[in-house]
């Protein structure tokens, strides 16, 4: 439909994870005509992204350095190593500022329909980070859905043998949700955890 | 809240239009971790855009060349020129497969309240372009809201000295809607614009 570059231009932004054709355009568009815009500044850094930036090699977040922040970090507690699927939720998990121990990313979720095994995830660079007795908590954080409720399973009997408390994130009511309009497994979930107050 | 580079992309994602934080996010662990996506293609394109993408001399479409592919193509009818908004609004009417005319592309719409008036649009050079006598016809598609409507006043009267016959698109019912969900004055276009069968 446009010309050489532009339709390039809209023809890589469409392969980005949800942005559409008409997005695509739009952007495309803005690059192009903006006048306030300067896209070389991405253009920079898409270049050098790939080849800074990798997984820390303790727990698999991603870094540019050769461990992450939080693995470097001497006032984490390192007692403590909370499980996730992906970068994402470390992320999601620091915004709380509840939690002050260690990560280990898996780097996805068991999902057999996808084709994705315990060995398609870091699961064994797991193991020898608990060989030498300091951590003593492992809470598994793996998204409540079917694959992260499969891939916490897993987990838990792999832990099983080892001499740590594995726990499990609570699942209920979200916090300023309404109960009317909770689904039954959340609603389910919430009564068998319930608390006294 | 990231790293370094993850940071600085998820920023610089977040200053195209319609991406907010958390697609910004999304978009950014695509780019980091999908082994099938290749950032370099964007930033190649994106460094190379500005330098080579610029205004038809002619009509003020975007092209890489001096003069757009529809200012250069024979087989256009010269007789005709449309006028619209942005370069986008050209890929939209040539989708149509409709309209076979030349093109003159303003730059955007009179408003006002945007500081957006006649001489901050491409329309001193539409003059010479009628002086010649070729041209029969100005279509003004400017789109129907208020600053569209404002434009297409302002050229009607411009060119109502020249020997030039001016005409507006349609205003009316959209095709395959609902006359129900129609509103007042799309309504109201409709009935002012009723045709014979």
């Amino acid at each position: 439909m446009y010309e050489g570059l532009i339709q390039d231009l809209i023809d890589e932004l469409g392969r980005l994870p949800g942005i559409g054709p008409k997005s695509a355009q739009r952007i495309a568009f803005f690059i192009v005509q903006d006048e306030h815009y300067d896209p070389s500044r991405l253009a920079t850094i898409l270049a050098a992204v790939r080849e800074h930036v990798h997984f820390c090699s303790v727990c698999g977040n991603l870094t540019e350095q050769e461990q992450c922040s939080v693995c470097t970090d001497p006032r984490r507690d390192r007692s403590v190593i909370c499980v996730v699927e992906e970068p994402k939720d470390v992320a999601a998990i620091e915004r709380t500022h509840e939690y002050h121990g260690l990560y280990h990313v898996l780097g996805g979720a068991i999902s057999p329909i996808d084709g994705i095994g315990p060995e398609q995830l870091r699961i064994t660079s797991l193991m020898p980070r608990l060989a030498d007795g300091t951590v003593k908590e492992i809470i598994i954080a793996t998204d409540p859905n079917l694959e992260g409720e499969a891939t916490a399973t897993y987990l838990a009997r792999q832990l099983g043998y080892l001499d740590v408390k594995v726990t499990r994130l609570a699942s209920g009511l979200p916090v300023g949700g309404d109960l009317e309009y909770a689904d039954e497994v959340t609603l389910g979930r919430a009564f068998e955890g319930r608390r006294a107050i």
